[in-house]
């Protein structure tokens, strides 16, 4: 067991896009961990960050699942302790994007789409906010409020057609982070959304045929994040669109 | 087994209050079917319609359960045809009312929530379209256009503090709506949502102590709905609010 | 000058589409007045509804100058008498619709647009206020809640390129009518705003080409403003959208 | 006349709170051009930038006045050259905040409220694009996208009752903003809103009784507007909210 004194960041959902860029830019400050549910995702980061300096860990870990989201807490205490403290945690996770006419959606794509989204999001939530939430009452103070954001999507605001199961638990997972954002914001506790607006310029997509300038850049959600990790307790962004200049909206 | 060669109209969620009132204006033109899980909440709405010269019938139904709502769309056909039209469907249904700080919520509050607001709207849609479209296509053609109609709460459009399970589902349900509005409303069926926005006045709601003016009334809710059903094709309304004129908003 | 024991309704903005067939909807159950700056425009309409059994008037008014707004009220309580109560007022009047990159918009521009629609409205609020309060404060009651009703488009909610000036002032409209519902609702004065989100079905819009299914029907606009006149003072309806159903939104 | 290479940055609407933070932030990359009314606003601001090293000018300027801005885009000219490219221009200035019943309003407020929160944000976006856009095109390229940002209120997105001339033009000036982001983003300018969503610690609040911790604090507005200025092209965000993490809403 090796015991950090520092406070971590705990980051769900962690592909070689996104995901990456906020755990290289957190790790930048703080020991990292990453979640995803095959340890192949994390891996490479993981590794990239520790011979750069950093520090991270990852953690297979299935976070629509309540056993395997409390074995992950067990496994951040048992590394960094029992009185760990949180400055960041951040679900980037994602359910499978579904595009389909809505009479040929199955029950099983929409409880799919409701347990990596929504029930996901509420058990990353009851699992980070008690460290979160530690990290503002014991010494030291934090440097910046402990940080909860949401990954969210176009489809967080705009329920589209063919859209159905999808729009529906991005606007859940948006429900959750308001609703967390005023309960915990007088806990001096941060909780933001981000909508991500628009295609993420991520190995995945280079298959889109779209121009590097209509595709976001994972860095600037990173940077994004960060700052808003940095605003203190009296100046708080509950939401932040994420858009390309040249995208139509 | 009888049958009607009217359209009808099923309305999911039928208590003493708005349930009630939308059966019995809808029924003032159409044969209703009345859906909830307990027969004792719809038998006096069905008896009462019965009795005053409409025509009505109840079905015990758990529309968070395929099994359930399909043996329901049996049971309709089975009384008014295969080939039955389908006017009017309301989901009325509400998940349990939860007001919890979030970190006392258990996953299974949030399960019900999803099983009650999601799962069964999502299951009533998909069971009752096929009939709202028939009715588009099958002659003659429909009075009025197919009309389906989701009811909201204010926490469709607000996450409150201690709202994370209702306000979750409420926005899911929100989103259903509005991808269902755009996916068919070209195909001719009206989709329609209502951020019902205040307590309404019905016996559950005799304690609050609240005046009566501060209430909104059934009738006037089952009024709006009758309304949207009116509507043209050339003219849908996709979201109505309703709230009491003194209420603070 | 002829006395009229009955409430009233004024209607701002009345041209060969929507102000008609809403004049005519009032005009079924109260006197109306139709106002337009050119008495051309009204003349056909007030003629028509005399003719068929109803009572109107018209009076030239332009409501962005107190001074014509102050003589038009003058007129109503001559025509109608001192003690004339408001049964509704309808603020249909548009600024000028502009569509051009925002570097050409001159000033005269931005000022006529805000004549027509912002202090057009604002004025227009201010002098049928008083007479729809004393409605409600009167007797007899009010048969429905007075109610004052604007008339929005895609821009109030939506600002999208090009549409600078035209977007600010229908955004300005809507924040009017809403801090308005929020005031007067309590006192018993329904306010209501109503996005009007496609081409309406007038003359005007025959050369776009569009099929009659894809333009919102006058008459649809009509009965959705008599439908909230109708609502209760327990259960007022703040916004409706109305879109074809075959429109993409 | 002294010509400056670098591109500069103009503020309107300088006080001692929030344009004052954001001229010291924006000061530390670029020499800063302050307008006010009245000189005495922005002399102790412009005297504390250039003695600490920066580089700052005052402009009376009437943002309500076409030929006022003319003559401070005149005076922006000679002093920092023909060709002077712009890198961000804020606009911080806001009509007088106005809580007042309905019908006490007068036509002038109302006007006034139009004249300092639209008329001027017009003008001044009419006088700093070309700039902006000058800046996308002439070599070299920008370290980061030209930003034009627009200081908004909780009445920004909320009619509140006795808010409504203060609402209408908070509502008319998001509008500005969105159309203008869809019409300049592809252009490569980046324009941004704030929803600056509770009290200002300035010193014009201290008599509020409000906890420091309730306040937002202007360097922090700064912090994201400068923030929103290093985006880079492929991720903009439209629109933030700031508010005191202990803030209702």
């Amino acid at each position: 067991m090796s015991v950090s004194s520092k406070p971590i960041a705990i980051i769900a959902g962690v592909g070689p896009g996104t995901g990456a860029a906020i755990a290289r830019k957190f790790a930048a400050t703080y020991p990292v961990v990453l979640l995803s549910r095959n340890p192949d995702t994390y891996t490479p980061i993981v590794d990239a960050i520790n011979q750069s300096g950093g520090q991270a860990m990852g953690i297979s870990t299935d976070v629509s699942d309540s056993k395997s989201v409390k074995a992950m807490v067990e496994k951040v205490k048992y590394e960094h302790g029992n009185t760990v403290k949180c400055a960041a945690a951040i679900f980037n996770a994602s359910g499978a994007f579904v595009r389909k006419p809505f009479l040929e959606l199955t029950e099983e794509v929409l409880d799919a789409s409701y347990a990596g989204s929504v029930k996901g999001s509420f058990l990353f939530a009851q699992a980070t906010l008690p460290l979160l939430l530690w990290s503002t009452t014991a010494p030291p103070p934090p440097t910046h409020p402990p940080t909860l954001i949401f990954t969210g999507a176009t489809a967080s605001v705009k329920g589209s057609a063919l859209f159905a199961a999808f729009a529906t638990m991005k606007f859940a997972l948006r429900a959750l982070a308001q609703s967390l954002a005023r309960e915990f914001g007088p806990k001096g506790v941060h909780v933001a959304h981000a909508v991500i607006d628009g295609v993420i310029d991520i190995p995945r997509t280079q298959s889109y045929g779209l121009p590097k300038e209509a595709k976001i850049d994972p860095e600037a959600i990173a940077d994004a994040y960060w700052h808003l990790h940095t605003q203190p307790k009296t100046s708080f962004t509950w939401e932040i669109d994420i858009r390309p200049g040249v995208e139509r909206w």
